[in-house]
Order: structure tokens, then C-alpha cells, then sequence
């Protein structure tokens, strides 16, 4: 089958790569679409080290599975693949699983292929009213609902979006959705108005924000070391970061300022599907308006240097049957 | 009057400092008894680059007040000392006010004086059944406490306090209190041992830890980069840190860690002072026993030296009356 592999070094589209085997808990995928995501970019600047088959945001028919049930269901599934037996996948959360494989970033092939094995434990069916191209959407759209299981805004609270990509798009629509009234985009792409829910009060160029504005929560989805410098100068006192995205390498803080400010930074990382997908079907959500090309999975490499250009949004592969 | 200064290079005892003048708002209070902090030392190498009469622990009488019913109180101060007009005094929280002036740290005076002046709002009377020697501590107590407020700790939940210093006993005096029953201290000086509450479930050295050892929380008290470190080295998937202890200077970290692990990272200044005296009026803490020297105020650059020595518990000084 077609698959596209990274193998530390660079890109290569396989088109002779075996069709994986799915065990006894794992249903057998052929994938209609997949995204690319900023995870993806970094892994080719060598996050986290892997080498194998590329993808973790996708949309699915399963084509076998020993679970009868599941075939021809069309299907989006979560990325974390728990050991089982650990002390917290026992309490149901393989998603920190010390020793999980994480679908195309870690351990274990992803979804940039014709074909693909993912534990049934894994996969949602998906409803027949949201199309391909919203449902391709869910797993980012998942991690921005986790920020609220992690954090509740209080009434009026100013809050910031530091990044205005996809996943800070994603973000500001969960936020309204939840009743955010005081919610502001700071990013360099003021061209995606047209992306951003209706009761965003502004959008700020980061280094343009007036001196007096401050704000008492600021979600980071910018991927650079200088979101988080902005959020780190622009929180109040008494204030929250919460980091959504992941940039390399290491950077400089004191934290004696956090101490005497009193900030509570939090990490966010994989969220719930469920929510994700009601919210998919119940909001007006703009993902489709998101998604800036599709390229069959033949063309990946124009796919991704198409999602490497300033200003891209969503990239989609739709790998081709046989 | 007698007053231990500092010029910004090195403290000096001046012999004739001008007694202060309280404002309207403020008690005129003679010091009884004042302690020397980590924070003092901190700004001996340049923190917050304050200069003035240091220090912030202390237990006084008011011998001058607008208010005849504070006259011969016998109490113990806040150190923050809030605008009265910004957003944050308005909501009664002046610990935050970004103008506020801290006793002894930051564009106010401090305590090791004979005399100094602060607002009597500030002020909590002393009741007769706890020494100058326990009260002392009320500073010291209330920021330990503020942990409380922050953070709930569900049952069972794995603890480390790294730093086994005063402001670690305290902690792990605090927390044993609240009922957390798997605690541990981590640091250099099991020596102290007779100081631990009783429930304390080991004491590690740093690097002594054993392999398979982590924890849901960790609290920061050790006053050095080496143990932020250590705190991010052990610390749980979805776990918390929280920092109590300021160290100078940045140290290198790495956010996309944080967001893999779901980390949360809480700064926590000071506390509340009414149950901080509650629980040292019906708690058995061993905060006499802490007490390494009592030096009069006139001998405030030995004591010092005495503070600076390792392992050395609270010195306090003792300002002479006239």
C-alpha cells in the first residue's frame, strides 16, 4: 500500500509498504482523509524521534475487525495507545500511560497511508450528518475542549489566545461556545477574520497590544518560545498560562516571577472525543472554511511544504483506493 | 533609634536612624521580636534590588495609633501594603496590588528596628496564650498555609516537600495537619528529624531517591534551582509543582514537556494570617524548637553571619528597648 514515512532524515512516500495486521482488540482502517498537523512538522525537525509511518488526525471506514459490529463503520479514533496494565491506564488514563504508543508520534505507525490498525477501544463512530471534511477535524478539536476539564473561566474574565492558527481558531470557538465574553486572538494573521467566532472582542498584532491590556488567562497555541514570552509579560497577576502547544527545545524563566505573581502555567495536551464530536454536530463551527487544500496521499510532499508556508491552515491527504 | 540597614553593597547597623511617624492610618509599633528569612539573605545578593531596614517577621506593641484601642496591643503585621484605589485593592486583594510596598523588600522599611511603622489594617492582635517565640512564626505559618488555599490534595495522594529547611517543616507541619498521609521530605538535613510531624513517611536525600519514586504533588521550599529541578525530575504525569521558595536568575526549562505531561506549575507567596495564628494556638508545631539563636539587634551582622551557616534553623533578633 501507499503510506508516507519519515525515517529521521526525510519524507518518502512508500508505495509498496505492508498492509498492516490488526490483532484481536484492533480493528483494520482504510483512511478517507487525514490531516496534517503542527505536531507533524516538528516531528521532520526531529520531536520526539520518530521514525515510521506519519498521521494522527484522520477519518476512517474499518474493513475488518473480529468485532463484527464495527465493519463499515465510519470512524475517527484517539491517538494514545495505553499498555493496560499500568496504574494509569487502571484508572482509565492511558493517555499518560508511561509506556503508550501514540498514533504517528510515538512507537507506532500513523495515518498518512492506505491503510492503518488502531485498538476498537480507540475509535468513535461517527454520525452520518457531519461530513469527512468536519469529522477530520475532532482530534484537534478534542484538544482544545481538554482546557476546559482543566480550567473554568470566571464571568468577565479577560482572556487571550496567543497563536492565531488552526489550533488557536479551534480554541477561540470552544471558549465562546462555553460563554467567554471577554476573548482576544493575538496573532500575526489578522486575514482569517472571517475564521474567528462572532463575539471575539479583538484581535491584536502581539507586539501591539496596548500597555494597559492584561489578561487573566492566556491560552498558548502559538508553537514559538515567543507566545510564550508574550503570555509570560501579558498575565496578571494571580493569572494562568495554559500551554496547548509544543515548541523544541529549551528556554530560559525565573521562577521566583511566578512565585512573587503567584501564575499557575498548565500543560494541555489530548482531550475528550465525545464532546468534541457533539460539538462538531450541534455548533457552527468554520472547520470546513479551515481547511486551505486536500492533496491526494500520492502528493504528500507538495502536501506538506503547502502546510510548512506562513499563513497555511488545514492540509488535508486523502489517500487514493486502490 | 537602632536599625539594621542595607545600602545595596552590605548591611550596617545604624545607631541614630529617625524614628518613623505613622500616618493617620498607620500604628507606631515598637518591635519585640523579628525573624531572619530566606528572602533577607536573597536580598543581601540583590533581590528585588530593595534597600533600607530589612526584615518582615516580627512580633510588636503598638505604642502610638490613631485608634486608642490598639494602644499596647501586642501583635503581628501583613506585609503587603496596598495602593487602596486599583483594581486589585478594590477587590481586597493588595497582596497583588501592582503598586504595593512589602515590609522590609520592596519601598518600605522593615522590622529590624527598634521601632517602625505599619497600617493598622496590617496588624492582628496576639493572643496571650502564644509566646513572642511561636508568634514569630505567623509570617512564616501563613505562607505555608497559602498552599491550602491553592490546592486540594485528594486521599492517598503521593506528596514531597523538597527543601527540609524551615519553610519545609512548616509545609509538612501544614499539609500532616490538613490529613495528607503519604508525605515525604526530600533534602540534606535529616538531622532535623525531631522537628518532622510524626506522620511524615520518610525523609530522602535528593539523589537518594528511589527509582520507581514519584509524586502527584511536589512543593518547592529549597530556595534553589537544583530543586525545581529535581521537583520536574519526579514529579507525576498530571502532576502539580508548586513553587513556595524563590531562587535568583532564570534556569532553562521545557514547555513542550510540560504540555506531554499535563504538568501544572503554581506560584505561591504569602497566606493568611488569622489561621496561621489559630493553628499555632491549637496545633503542637515545634516552631520553638526551630529557633537556633535569638542575637539582641545590636549584634544583628553576627546573626546574620549565624543565618547564612548551613543547617541553621530561624535566628531572631531581639531589638533592645531604650
Amino acid at each position: 500500500m501507499r503510506a508516507l514515512l519519515f525515517n529521521g532524515q526525510q519524507l518518502q512516500l512508500g508505495t509498496a509498504h505492508p498492509l498492516p495486521q490488526p490483532t484481536a482488540q484492533e480493528a483494520l482502517l482504510r483512511i478517507r482523509l487525514a490531516g496534517i498537523c503542527a505536531t507533524d512538522l516538528a516531528i521532520l525537525r526531529g520531536y520526539k524521534g520518530f521514525t515510521g509511518v506519519l498521521g494522527h488526525e484522520f477519518v476512517a471506514e474499518v474493513v475488518a475487525c473480529a468485532d463484527p459490529s464495527w465493519l463499515q463503520a465510519r470512524v475517527v479514533g484517539e491517538i494514545n495507545c495505553g499498555c493496560g496494565s499500568c496504574s494509569f491506564c487502571a484508572r482509565g488514563n492511558g493517555n499518560h500511560c508511561l509506556s503508550r504508543r501514540v498514533v504517528g508520534i510515538q512507537g507506532r505507525d500513523g495515518m498518512f497511508a492506505q491503510y492503518a490498525c488502531l485498538p476498537v477501544a480507540n475509535l468513535h463512530r461517527l454520525p452520518d450528518s457531519l461530513s469527512d471534511q468536519q469529522a477530520v477535524f475532532t482530534e484537534p478539536l478534542a484538544a482544545a475542549l481538554r482546557i476546559t476539564e482543566q480550567i473554568t473561566l470566571a464571568a468577565g474574565e479577560p482572556v487571550a489566545i496567543v497563536g492565531d492558527g488552526r489550533l488557536g481558531i479551534l480554541v477561540a470557538h470552544v471558549l465562546a461556545h462555553q460563554g467567554c465574553a471577554d476573548l482576544y486572538m493575538v496573532g500575526h494573521h489578522p486575514e482569517h477574520f472571517s475564521l474567528w467566532p462572532a463575539s471575539l472582542k479583538g484581535h491584536w498584532h502581539p507586539e501591539q497590544l496596548p500597555e494597559d491590556f492584561s489578561f487573566a488567562t492566556i491560552i498558548e497555541c502559538s508553537g514559538a518560545a515567543s507566545g510564550w514570552r508574550w503570555a509570560l509579560a501579558k498575565v496578571q497577576p494571580q493569572g494562568r498560562i495554559v500551554l496547548k502547544s509544543t515548541f523544541p527545545g529549551g528556554v530560559p524563566v525565573e521562577p521566583a516571577d511566578w512565585v512573587v505573581r503567584e501564575l499557575q502555567i498548565i500543560g494541555s495536551r489530548c482531550g475528550p472525543f465525545a464532546p468534541a464530536l457533539s460539538l462538531l454536530e450541534t455548533a457552527t463551527l468554520p472547520v470546513e472554511k479551515m481547511i486551505s487544500a486536500i492533496y491526494p496521499l500520492s502528493d504528500a510532499l507538495t502536501a506538506f511544504a503547502h502546510a510548512q508556508r506562513k499563513g497555511a491552515l488545514k492540509i488535508l491527504l486523502a489517500p487514493e483506493e486502490e
